[in-house]
């Protein structure tokens, strides 16, 4: 069954032991490099190396195997261009149902490759909000599947929080935890795991300036819209929910935006000396300390790499010095 | 003291002891896409993920800490243009001793940089191995500095052995364990080690067909000359040396070859799939794998990725496809 309000403490454990058999438990991992660089100790959450490329697999597991066996008689739905299309296609797979993905037309070959690699039934819609909701609904009355929607679901954010509350069993209290955000479902879950397994952490925000409708809807106090965002964040493109925006209202510290360069040098240096792949929009939060938006001096500080899903023909500083 | 003979089993696990407050003891993974596509189960040995970006961090520093206080007093010198310079600069900098690095002229800018950024002093020469060898040799006669080889030198080659060691430790007895060869110190270890811990496990050397002196020394019984090699792989363009060769005759089990578009191929895909960094010289074993050229089916196959040092302005196939 899935949650119907704000997952609480024992639901976030109950996710993780529900979903441990089908996700990694992944590394975190350090780098003297960059804390020189930086001057604090930061601790690096491996989402990028979870199964299917990122931390989405934490939720879409969560949710598939919150569901009973004839709920699921007739798959599950979702739209997706990224990501959560390919954990939830890789999900469903595995407890042998269908999945249903709408994605825009233009959606990446790569990523259409991907999803599809899962075994999940791709229909095309055109690139918009509207087209991809209609679609979706279209889909869902014609087969009886359940929606499970990227974010603005209690027991995607819930699965999402699984992530936190592993790295708090791992590293205590550290003084922050930073995740991106786009929908939010990975910054409302660290969030709920900050508020239940390590009050003392501050919980930040990382988003780039071009899509910064959580910076906005964060400091005006209600859900602002998105206007045409632009960002090589690719994963961070839509808007916060009606069921993100008020967890992360209460129990986020602070959001802060980052400059498209800032992205690019950070995801660089985590190539370079990390020596593992991430996608642009993990790279936001050390964005955010290269560009000094947060004060982190001398403190431990958790980073969620969030994703490593990203086309390889397309590195943007081979691209743009060629 | 450096060992002056093949090292024993008790000199590879005090090695180990002696290096372990100055390495990694890096992660073993895992890909279940990999597998499906090469029909066997593949570990990752994530030497990429070693202190200084590979392996040599090893050899290297079982080198410095076997050396006595004294001995260090006039420094430390090799030739190298590639991560034995880097592994060598950044142990003599943490026990406090001066490592001069001999370089070729033409060495990339970024390889210059890695050295110097650990407080190595650089030699440049000509680009040819008798010219790197009289500068050294002049360097050590004027300085006092004791030469530490990349890979000629069995307190380098137990060092690497070290590697091998915590396979098995972790592994048990794998069916194979492969290894990419250039001078040999690597492979050499690993057999050693496979030898001495692990004697069911099958040892393959992997090579480029560009630079295939290790496969022809192997095949012929008796060192052979490298003749002008060209590959991708740039930490395997070293020759076998006297000490290496000995043990690689004894103890591996096959040397293969591999063509530079299954290097690229291999590369490719272990950065799309596994989402870590890998240097092209890491790639062989892969690729032989994907070349056919062992039979795995079904078997359990260690990799070890020896480097994740590469230039990320230059990443092949973004480079060859614009």
């Amino acid at each position: 069954m899935l949650l119907e309000k704000i997952p609480e403490k024992e639901d976030v454990q109950e996710a993780l032991t529900r979903i441990l058999p089908y996700i990694h438990q992944t590394p975190i991992m350090t780098s003297s490099n960059l804390n020189e660089l930086t001057g604090a100790r930061l601790l690096f959450k491996c989402e990028n190396l979870q199964k299917a490329g990122a931390f989405k697999s934490r939720g879409a597991c969560n949710a598939i195997w919150s569901l009973d066996e004839e709920d699921l008689d007739y798959g599950v739905g979702t739209h997706s261009s990224g990501n959560h299309a390919q954990a939830l296609a890789r999900a469903a797979a595995i407890r042998k149902t269908k999945a249903y993905v709408v994605m825009p037309r233009n959606a990446p070959s790569v990523k259409v490759a991907a999803v599809r690699s899962y075994g999940a039934e791709i229909t095309f819609c055109e690139p918009n909000l509207s087209s991809r909701e209609e679609t979706l609904h279209h889909i869902l009355e014609e087969t009886g599947a359940i929606e499970i929607h990227p974010y603005n679901n209690y027991t995607i954010i819930c699965g999402q929080a699984t992530c936190g509350l592993e790295i708090f069993q791992e590293t205590g209290t550290p003084d922050f935890i930073l995740a991106p955000v786009g929908g939010g479902g990975l910054l409302s879950g660290t969030a709920l795991a900050a508020h239940y397994f390590s009050p003392g952490t501050r919980v930040i925000g990382c988003e780039p300036a071009g899509a910064d409708d959580a910076y906005r809807s964060f400091k005006e106090g209600k859900i602002q819209p998105s206007f045409t965002p632009r960002t090589i964040a690719d994963g961070l493109l839509t808007s916060l929910g009606s069921r993100t925006f008020p967890i992360i209202r209460e129990y986020v510290h602070d959001i802060v935006t980052t400059n498209e360069a800032s992205i690019i040098k950070a995801m660089r240096l985590i190539w370079e000396r990390m020596k593992i792949v991430i996608e642009p929009s993990a790279a936001v939060p050390l964005a955010a300390i290269l560009e000094e938006k947060i004060c982190i001096k001398g403190k431990t500080v958790v980073i969620i790499l969030s994703g490593g899903n990203i086309d390889l023909e397309k590195i943007p500083w081979v691209t743009k010095n060629q």
